[in-house]
């Protein structure tokens, strides 16, 4: 059997989520379904670096799978978008060592959340953008995301705690930067909990819109208590944009 | 009555083009059962500055329509939208003379198909814009696309002639730029032919692709023949951008 990576994208709209359910549409099935027609294999397996939920997309999203077939990675990824809906694309294909695990081995994810803060909704970016009708402040965000970066506990950006075992991550990249009438929130971490960046990115908008002083982030972080960060904003805002590995 | 005029937007993938057709879901129709909706007024009609195809986006369609609603026109265009689905939306709303006509009185119309020529489909844009699989060259298209401007037989690049009076129409401005992976071809005009700017866009292709030499563009318009002209290149590329008028 070989081990075979793949980087893929989806548009999470149309999706319940990464993982497999039964009767509704998953990214996983969708994808296991396209490999298994391509190798003619019945159960092929694809494992995720994690789970995205539903109405959430992915930029690259990294998968492994197991199978016997022989085709080149190429000749695999052309074959396999062939079988694939318009709204998933296997960007990048490569064989890796038989102990490679991309939900396992996984170093860190980068998730970014989009904001449209125009006054007039952009329709063409309903999907992939959350919508405010306050024009945010990005300063005060920037300056506000800066204490998440590190080691914490971020139980106060955690839907559900305590549903792990520990509630400390590490963020090694936290930014906010402003493209026209978007806002782009990028957070890097060797792991997320439940829904941690949608916490995150509603706490900031409460910032940016003036609503919290900025220095409030620290208290929130500092309260380990979800119920004093911000709203979970909704997923079409959220993008799985990459994930690294060692080597 | 009053006159209103509104700007609109809508993202064209799920609708059957602008205008009004039995069992289908069209803009025009959706857009008059919002008026209707919010006025209280049983027969409002639509009259748009053209009709967009199926699939066809606009950032700046015009519409006006008579109205006894004495609604301020800032008020009407936020009840509009609470009534209107997330894929459409009216921009801009004003009182206009009681002789103005937006399908008459547009003195210019501009269009933009965008292209995406990036090795990869990008399926967060495979909504707003063409795939091409070959790298276009922007240059040569830039160049080729000059001979256009002006007042010309446009019969090569119109669908179905003679199905209008003349074709001969002004374009007033022509250009073609490259944004990261992403050609947009504009396209300002008094006046448009069917499929216009979707068989000038895949002129265009056969040439930034190499296909044909750049000069041809010149034999291409002089012919007023369609057959020699490049394809009907999709509708998910085509937005309708702004409409002018006298003022």
């Amino acid at each position: 059997m070989r081990n075979i990576k793949f980087v893929v994208s989806y548009d999470g709209t149309e999706f319940r989520g990464w993982q497999t359910q039964p009767g509704l549409r998953t990214v996983q099935e969708t994808l296991e379904q396209a490999v298994q027609a391509v190798t003619g294999e019945e159960r092929i397996r694809c494992n995720a670096s994690g789970r995205t939920d539903s109405g959430v997309h992915a930029v690259g999203q990294a998968v492994n799978f197991y199978t016997t077939s022989m085709l080149a990675p190429e000749t695999l990824l052309r074959a396999v978008n062939a079988h694939l809906p318009p709204d998933t694309i296997v960007r990048e294909a490569g064989e890796v060592p038989q102990s490679f695990d991309a939900n396992r081995d996984a170093l860190r994810k980068l998730y970014r959340y989009v904001i449209h803060d125009g006054d007039v909704p952009d329709i063409f970016m309903r999907r992939y953008a959350h919508h405010v009708k306050w024009r945010l402040d990005a300063d005060a965000m920037r300056r506000a995301i800066r204490p998440l970066l590190g080691r914490h506990d971020f139980r106060s950006f955690e839907t559900d705690w305590p549903n792990r075992q520990t509630s400390i991550r590490t963020i090694t990249h936290a930014s906010v930067n402003r493209v026209g009438d978007c806002l782009w929130i990028d957070v890097e971490a060797d792991g997320f909990l439940y829904n941690m960046v949608r916490a995150i990115a509603g706490t900031l908008i409460n910032i940016g819109r003036g609503y919290w002083p900025e220095e409030q982030m620290v208290a929130i972080l500092n309260a380990e208590d979800r119920i004093v960060a911000g709203p979970t904003v909704p997923p079409e805002g959220l993008f799985l944009m990459r994930v690294a590995y060692a080597e």
